[in-house]
């Protein structure tokens, strides 16, 4: 049986979702989690590999699963052997076996948080980037829509990032004030390694005022990391859910 | 020179506000912060003594400090020392000699956060009260209402009360639904002791069918704490702000 199940948890703590040697990704303690009650350690095949620090409020995973189970049994029985870490199982439903969490998606979807205070955050360490500088808002909005569109975004991908193919379609990427917080939120079908972090540090470079949002389509054909601005903080992100 | 300083803090690992001979009441890392860079060691008068683990986004002190500071230094030197902490100094001002932190306060603000979902939280552990049980919002609303207005409020205060007069003036008290999250948002001149945290808790026995909201009048008549319900734990309460 194939289970798809949706995962929330704090990334502070872990190396990113994917398998360490060290035992210390996400994936680690949920297949974990999952061997202990099914004989066959199974493997998690994820919908979008977090990094360390990075955090998910609906990560969604299949596996297959040899004994049949409720779903809600499967989330309880996950959740009890995560006690003692921050994730926890949301949801699960049995899929069929041509269901992919990672290639059958559609359209995922990040927030990026940021504070816009002086003062650094006492409740929200790890959670939110702290930015003390003014922002101006509307700059960032033009910024980020000159984003959205099917694009090589060479310019905004890690170094080490391995897709073949650099060019992806951001569907939306919009930039909202909440009180002393910036949303940066963002989809698409899929991003390359660091996209989301690195849209954002070059937005926040444009808020500061040292680019000009009308700088973005220059930044995109230029084809090169070293164009685009630095690489937002892990911890201000959020994965928060797939559409399927 | 009287200074008016706000503080943010998450309260999980601390005492709560007050000194304690452990040390680990808030109050004495923020007095131990400023005695750093101030020759006496300051006593601070706070607006609202939050209990254990409760949090504040905008707690209010006052200090009398003999040297003459700039207020954002001011800040800036309490959140240098307060680096190990979660507790950020937000903002500070110079207030005339008859400024009282408690006693100034025209009306305290209070939140309270429950997580109303089947599945605990991953990422807001000790910062909201999981409550799993589906609950009637517009129950809740009607209850709330009724608590509003001067009342003797014994049943809702701890044993350990101190107050001499329990007649406290309840100016607002709204429940509102953000997604999975009910806010219980309350105003009042001043608070007795664990009153939020057990009308929250009564609120939630009403959310839940076990009482009725129409029960309310007669829980208050009765001014016996066991006519009222469970104390809500302190993880899910904030210290909002305090007008004067």
């Amino acid at each position: 049986m194939r289970y798809k199940v949706t995962l929330e948890y704090d990334g502070t703590r872990f190396e990113g979702w994917q398998s360490q040697p060290s035992g210390k990704g996400v994936q680690d303690i949920v297949e974990r989690a999952l061997a202990a009650f099914n004989p066959e350690t199974p493997r998690t095949i994820v919908a979008g590999r977090t990094d360390a620090g990075v955090h998910a409020l609906g990560q969604v995973i299949h596996v297959d699963i040899a004994r049949e189970i409720a779903p809600i049994k499967l989330c309880d029985a996950i959740n009890a052997h995560l006690r003692k870490y921050p994730i926890i199982a949301l949801a699960a439903e049995v899929v069929d076996e041509h269901f992919s969490a990672r290639i059958s998606a559609k359209k995922r979807h990040y927030r990026y948080v940021v504070l816009n205070r002086r003062m650094p955050p006492a409740l929200l360490v790890n959670r939110v980037w702290h930015v003390p500088h003014r922002l101006n808002l509307a700059a960032m909005q033009e910024g980020a829509a000159l984003l959205v569109g099917p694009h090589d975004f060479t310019s905004f991908r890690s170094s080490v990032c391995q897709a073949k193919n650099p060019v992806r379609t951001l569907q939306a990427f919009t930039v909202t004030q909440h009180d002393v917080q910036i949303w940066f939120e963002c989809a698409a079908r899929a991003f390359l390694h660091h996209q989301v972090r690195n849209m954002v540090g070059t937005l926040i470079e444009i808020g500061r005022g040292k680019r000009k949002a009308a700088d973005i389509p220059s930044i995109i054909t230029a084809r090169d990391r070293s164009a685009a601005g630095l690489t937002a903080p892990p911890g201000g992100l959020y994965f928060v859910s797939v559409d399927y």
